[in-house]
């Protein structure tokens, strides 16, 4: 679809969007901006990017599409030196941050920002990387496209073939709302988790505890263990949907509290335990 | 070691006692006492079982040891039934609960409590019932014994021997201490799961939310599609110190909103990440 492709950051997104690329035809051209020229050497070794380049050289000149695949903050640095570019002429350009109003809104606020469409692949882990990254990656994923009021259709189905071309399933959504919902569905999940881990370090005391944790524990706080330098951009995108998703966690903690503290285990806590249940069920 | 075992409950946990016994050894003799007649037919037509009795004829009679491996409220009562049995005799009697002070508490005011050894196998998952049940599942789990007073320490020996040669890691903990610390590692991330996966519920009133799940959330939220009968016992019998922990966990949260309401994500935030981090992957 593209002969000439680039991301900004090679990390676990970034390599596994480049590899993904080449896996399918491997003449499209890959450029890849990024602040770790370690990185860099082993991606050209590895003929996963055609042609390496620090970010300070940053340009849309010559690509037909730039992917930002940066921390969320990065990301928005560069996407204003993009925007502002005197050579951006044709070039398409998107994300797979995990945070989207605030990319959409300095889109929208720039005379050159039709040309942005946001993207958000839910894909990942708690790895980060690209030692980590994968050609399947996105495979199977689903990913949120959040397009600005300046984008024109066409751009925006074009971005929707091109994650369909490496098997994603794409959806439309505002990014307002997309930012309200990762907020209960992924940040403030992630942060509970880290809270857990937390707690559990502070039993832990004496350093006895590791018989006392088992799988749930594990599964429930692997994504603890997620690269700090990208949580901690989300936590500040998206502050305030986080604020108000941490609010709701904690007042649904305090119903669950009063239950188990007046004994009423047997009527609104099995029906809350039923209801969770059920929902986590039907997402698979 | 025991040639004449019995459980009491033939779930998940139950079942895989059973099996690993029989795997290990298929001339030694296994009762299981059930509520679950179904249950019993398929254990019995696959030999993991020699002889399936309903929970009402409950007896120690004959038994070398009992593991009780049924919800901890519904173990209370047969532990109950068991050390006023005159038939107790020489019967060793152990469980395989998730929280152990109330089952310590009971032998120790019983004449013949000095022969159960509270036992919780770290072991388990979301999946519950026989149909999920694996020779395996006790290899490589840790088994924490809570030793009563009156217990001696023979018993206690075996009971460790017992787990060892079916492969687990035994460690001794007093029964307060393993409850506390369990709140902590289990019960409540348990509960957080399920908050998180009913905030999600709520987040989704439109039903589209599942493209915004992602393998964080899942792995996060797993352990919700457990067994509310199991759970629900842990609440009632366990309610002091989950109280205690669910207000920990509260603090943490409300220590999480001011750093991200008030732009410290760089500093607080990044130290709160890498501490959580940091003890998680010491976990393993």
């Amino acid at each position: 679809m593209f002969r000439r492709l680039a991301v900004v950051g090679l990390g676990l997104l970034g390599g596994s969007l480049c590899r993904a690329v080449k896996e399918k035809d491997g003449s499209v051209s890959v450029t890849a901006f990024t602040r770790d020229t370690k990185r860099l050497s082993g991606a050209l070794s590895e003929g996963i990017v055609d042609l390496a380049l620090p970010v300070e050289e940053l340009t849309p000149e010559g690509f037909e599409l730039m992917v930002i695949a940066s921390p969320v903050l990065s990301s928005m640095e560069s996407l204003k030196i993009l925007l502002d570019h005197p050579k951006l002429g044709g070039c398409l350009l998107s994300d797979v941050g995990s945070v989207k109003a605030p990319l959409v809104a300095l889109a929208e606020a720039n005379p050159n920002g039709a040309r942005f469409v946001g993207c958000h692949p839910m894909a990942g882990s708690e790895k980060s990387g690209y030692e980590h990254s994968s050609g399947t990656l996105y495979r199977g994923a689903s990913v949120i496209i959040t397009p600005g009021k300046n984008n024109s259709e066409t751009d925006i189905q074009t971005m929707e073939r091109f994650w369909a071309s490496l098997g994603a399933d794409t959806v439309r959504c505002d990014a307002e709302e997309h930012d309200r919902l990762v907020a209960v569905t992924s940040h403030v999940p992630h942060l509970a988790a880290c809270a857990l881990a937390d707690l559990a370090a502070e039993a832990s005391a004496g350093g006895r505890l590791t018989p006392f944790i088992g799988s749930g524990f594990r599964d429930l706080t692997r994504i603890a263990m997620g690269s700090p330098d990208m949580w901690t951009d989300i936590e500040a995108a998206n502050a305030e949907n986080i604020v108000r998703a941490i609010d709701a966690l904690s007042a649904k903690l305090g119903h669950i509290r009063r239950f188990i503290a007046e004994g009423r285990h047997e009527t609104e806590g099995r029906a809350f335990l039923e209801r969770a249940g059920s929902f986590r069920r039907s997402v698979g």
